[in-house]
């Protein structure tokens, strides 16, 4: 575990970067038929395999490959195996590929580490040719059907290479994340472990906690349910069943984190009892939890996968008609000015919209300049 | 508090509905510049208050209505004054708006219904002309410029009728609520507040207390969140001011969700805890928290209330320079084709972005042959 780079995570160790030209992609779920689409769409020859055949044919129908024949590859090993398969069933797919030698190098995409890893040894798998890793993407969907091509683009790939790795696998599983268009990360097993807990595995069972409690609520409460609480909940939908192995497989990071959750909460509560009972200093306490949420939320990078980057936005306010953007864009553009994003606001049944366009700090000033200049109604 | 109607929620009853032909909108924020968008779509004449004439200007700009005068409505008392203040702020702002004489008939807008009413009847105001009401609406983002005059389009719009009401105004406010497109909804001030605790207040607090362990992480681990943690924390970026005074105004509510959702966590944690001790039995409580939290997720109601209005998306790769995204919206704008909505994917380091276009349905076979035809790579 070396010090955190520049964006936070550690960047790739000048390691070799070799291609793959060939792939056993082993779980044909979600994840890996969009593994497997991506290195199709890169060139690799791809063989599929999925304990459901029908979920490998149907892989194959995407696009994604081509069943794997049960001979395993006929030209022989392929360069790196994926085991796309639940943490708790890593180790045991890892054995079986191995002992029927379907590949050069292996690697598996689970969401946990720690524990694969630890049954991989016990299990006495070759260490020298198996680098964990874990490409940090998802949907709310499962299954092939599901799957994108560009599930991966601009992601992080979390890479853990053991002391026992061959250097040349290491550099294989490198190449798969780079042919997926991820951004490869290397970290010990432990540190992603702990990693995700915060970010992932926790998160899913506070929205759970919080969705638990609308199972018996009156059905008029519902009725009244925002946008917020359908964001806050949104991921407690997915598949239980997963969700309590991926828990169970990451028990003491996750577990940590919720505690701290719960301590948090059970204050937050113990304060309002008292503002309701008259004390309206305890307000602060709720306030105090309030102001690092905010200071928590805010650190997360702004785009999916990039460091966080500070625009300054001017608001414009354009004809709902065709043509118009494009005028917008085109005096920005005719200034030099690149645009960073873009959000459009309309109000159903007026003829305008507000443009919130992102630029740089520095070119903010600039572009209100531009624009107001040609007759556009701006704020900064 | 009667019995549940169909929808869960209690139907209005057959009051009648009378549409106010003048509206005084107290409070020119996100709320009220929506009211009074969108009575102005309804041919309301809106007059504007703000104790921050720049807000009230702002919205008056947008054409929300008119800047109300010193002296009151020219024409006498509007038909209603609509109070889009702060809770804590309700009862004082309609003390001040009836000892003017402002209009005919009284309601507010603010989340919490309980507190305003107790304040107000502490202040002696009318409570024959003050009906209280809460549209159950919003957005991350406050300010004038941020309204819509669709922000109401049908939700649910709680107006909690008082024994003091003359009957006119509930059924001015109810009128309102009407043109304001959302659907009325009768319940006690008690029951709103209970009910928004849970579907609203609660939430904001588990998000701001998920978001609070984010204060200290590693940047790393904050590199790898995906759109689960953006989506269970975003509500926590909204300002910690306003909602620690929704979450005390409603503090007993709000105070008892918490606890039970901090006790659920503990629970979780602690069954953890003791799966990572080897005890794999435990992983049965956290399936059972997370079964629950889906039972309670899939009671929610699909859309935010209004008709969905699906747009098809198409995707555009675009070089990250100026220029590139006026070429593309001119492309579209010169076929006559409106992009209704526009979101940009960086992935960072790349030198391209991901432009997602969103237009009608019928449209977007034609925006993909036009922008195929002029080289951009894209795809539905």
């Amino acid at each position: 575990m070396s010090a955190p780079g520049q964006a936070g995570s550690q960047a790739a160790p000048r390691v070799g970067v070799i291609e793959p030209g060939s792939a056993v992609v082993v779980g044909t779920g979600l994840i890996g038929t969009s593994v497997a689409l991506a290195l199709r769409e890169h060139g690799v020859t791809v063989w599929l395999q999925d304990r459901d055949p029908q979920a490998a044919k149907l892989a194959a129908g995407l696009g994604a490959g081509t069943e794997l024949p049960a001979g395993g590859p006929p030209d022989g090993p392929a360069d790196i195996v994926v085991l796309a398969v639940p943490p708790a069933a890593v180790a045991a797919e890892l054995a079986r590929a191995q002992s029927r030698g379907l590949g050069t190098g292996y690697t598996d995409v689970a969401s946990v580490k720690a524990l694969p890893l630890r049954q991989a040894r016990e299990l006495h798998c070759d260490l020298a040719s198996y680098v964990p890793s874990h490409p940090l993407s998802g949907r709310e969907r499962s299954g092939p059907a599901a799957a994108r091509a560009d599930l991966f683009l601009g992601r992080p790939w979390v890479i853990c290479p053991l002391a026992e790795n061959d250097a040349d696998v290491i550099s294989l599983v490198t190449g798969l994340s780079v042919a997926c268009q991820a951004q490869p990360v290397q970290m010990s097993a432990a540190e992603h472990d702990q990693w995700v807990a915060l970010v992932s595995h926790a998160p899913h069972a506070v929205a759970a906690a919080m969705a638990a409690r609308l199972e018996l609520a009156a059905p008029g409460a519902l009725a009244l349910a925002g946008q917020g609480l359908r964001d806050v909940t949104r991921i407690a939908a997915g598949d239980p069943g997963m969700w309590q192995q991926i828990l169970s497989a990451n028990a003491g990071p996750s577990g940590r984190v919720l505690r701290q959750v719960a301590a948090d909460l059970q204050h937050a509560a113990a304060a309002l009892d008292r503002v309701a009972d008259g004390d309206d200093l305890a307000g602060k306490d709720v306030a105090e939890l309030l102001e690092r949420g905010m200071a928590g939320v805010s650190r997360i990078p702004g785009k999916r996968g990039g460091p966080p980057r500070d625009f300054a936005i001017v608001q414009v306010i354009i004809p709902d008609r065709p043509g118009e953007l494009a005028r917008l864009f085109q005096a920005a553009g005719d200034a030099g000015i690149n645009i960073e994003d873009v959000g459009i606001e309309h109000s159903s049944g007026l003829p305008v919209g507000v443009a919130e366009l992102s630029v740089r700090p520095e070119l903010a000033g600039q572009l209100c300049a531009v624009l107001a200049a040609e007759g556009w109604p701006v704020r900064r």
